[in-house]
């Protein structure tokens, strides 16, 4: 790996597929654009996969997990064990996302960066050990600079062995209680914005706890005040081991030409930082739904990103982004299968 | 059949299997919510199937077709034949539908209710002839009563069908040049609002094209003026084939027990008409999306309806409904597969 891998460029989108697409579109037995956004988004993976009929058989979702040193300060309404043990029933088939990868035929992997059960040894799990949790940010950094690159790593080690078994799709996961906090604060750090505007929830706080939350996340803030607008500092100072292996992996698909699903808030602050880091990244970035999280429509706004769904999720896990999985399938379909009016002997609408 | 079959009460939902299917998903291994409009969806079908683990596994889809006299007022972009020759498309598995029922694995039938053109025989279509398409609406009732009526026994002999094949779920469909002009009339007499608040560009009307439709609206509004709020009276004089079919399916599926998944603005209209004719309906009425055309808002509203998705479809044919099958599988999957906390030994939140 070279230093600051995740600087190269990434793959071009294949312009002219996107032009024969865009002229398939228009002769389908179908009035113009009455497909909605399915025509674009089909027009899109066109030109991602460099193939006039795109088609998204294969599948990949990773669950990067880790634990957060700011849940000391209250930030969440579970128990931080909660993390561990949901790695097993990831594994074990009972969580959502399991269930969601069982029915789309995808390829599921669980990746431990580092929880706070010491000595977790769960087989299908890959432990990485990156530490017990990050360190509590409100007094210091979350990563240090070697933890914050081998979870990049981890990240990009996870979307080459999705291009490895043909991967058409990326979709990264996150589990750890806690990270709706270091979500809210990244964002907060590189888009200038108090954490009032941006704190949430999360998976079950009261307004209380919202207020408590933000009182927390702007301590932080003061504390690295010297990050603020650094896309790599703030995601090493305030971030997780799983946010950083979701910018590592959504910059590593970029480059390897694997489109990427992105699930909700946690996953588009990544994607904002992966962005921000590597600009080049952004075309290969699909956004799946829009969260519940309120913070996640301000993210998505910035990104100029357009969600798919909206069905007040705030699962995590991937989940949302597994959910939009058929949806993207059907507009390959259509696109690849549908009669052209010349096909079909159909007239199209007179000039 | 009896006379006003119509009326007829439609099948109950088991309020006991509801409160089973509440508890259960207060128990999955995910925070109380999180999986937002997923989680009343799945306990909603449970109870309209009348099982704690509900599954949509056998859909069906009727495209109901019928040319629209009111054509003659040149209110669509579209020649009338392309409705004669959309049902060949759609039998062959060229049209949007086709492709959709393939993947999900639907029973499709096409219904021929009568086309302006004459003597169509085509294998796998039902022709049922009921006119060559309906009477101009502005100069006269769109339908008989008799024909009204057989369109109406048509769409429930389709949902009986329906239910002597299995269907868990039914997806009505329509094709008809001209039919978001019939449906916005009867909309506009049902809800007594002016067609300039209703009428919409269809599959492709430009903005003068949008004005005249809404001028030869309220002409045909002013000569049915006597059946302004009478559901049956505007359907019968402002309808279309295919939209009484839709009403007929819509009512005879509440009445056997089979949910239903509505389509976009020409289905949402049927569905209304068959909501005030019989209220009990209600329950058994899933709407699939949010679609183009501008008067599907305010009809979604007056049905207190939240679609799934919002896409920009302005296909018909079933399309959005179609589309939003794999949320719906998704949403009883999670629902009936999910690990409890119990099972998965993780923690809940602390009371």
């Amino acid at each position: 790996m070279s230093n600051s891998w995740w600087l190269n460029p990434c793959k071009a989108i294949d312009v002219q597929v996107v032009e024969q697409a865009l002229e398939r579109q228009q002769q389908l037995t179908k009035p113009a654009g009455s497909l909605g956004r399915l025509e674009p988004l089909a027009v899109r993976l066109a030109g991602l996969q460099g193939r006039l009929k795109p088609s998204l058989e294969q599948v990949w979702i990773a669950i990067f997990a880790g634990d957060h040193g700011v849940v000391a300060e209250r930030v969440s309404a579970y128990p931080q064990e909660v993390t561990g043990q949901m790695l097993l029933n990831f594994v074990s088939g009972g969580a959502a996302i399991s269930v969601l990868a069982q029915q789309l035929g995808a390829q599921l992997e669980v990746v431990d960066l580092g929880t706070v059960t010491p000595g977790l040894n769960l087989p299908g799990v890959r432990h990485l050990n990156l530490g017990l949790g990050t360190g509590n940010f409100v007094q210091g950094p979350a990563m240090t600079r070697a933890q914050a690159e081998l979870a990049l790593e981890a990240g990009r080690a996870s979307a080459l062995r999705a291009h490895a078994n043909g991967a058409q799709l990326f979709i990264g996961g996150e589990m750890g209680i806690g990270n709706t906090t270091a979500a809210s604060a990244i964002a907060c750090a590189l888009l200038d914005i108090p954490a009032a505007q941006l704190a949430g929830p999360g998976t079950g706080l009261d307004a209380e706890g919202v207020n408590h939350k933000a009182r927390v996340i702007e301590r932080a803030l003061t504390v690295h005040a010297a990050c603020r607008g650094d896309a790599l500092q703030s995601l090493f100072s305030l971030g997780g081991f799983e946010i950083a292996a979701l910018v590592g992996a959504y910059l590593a698909c970029a480059q390897e030409g694997i489109a990427v699903l992105v699930d909700g808030f946690i996953c588009s602050v990544a994607a904002l930082v992966a962005v921000r880091l590597n600009p080049s990244s952004r075309p290969w970035l699909l956004f799946a739904h829009q969260g519940a999280e309120p913070g996640h429509r301000l993210v998505l706004r910035i990104l100029d990103a357009e969600p798919l769904l909206d069905l007040g999720l705030r699962l995590g896990e991937g989940s949302g982004a597994a959910l939009a999985v058929p949806l993207l399938r059907l507009a390959c379909d259509l696109h690849g299968q549908m009669a052209t009016f010349a096909e079909a002997a159909v007239a199209d609408r007179p000039a």
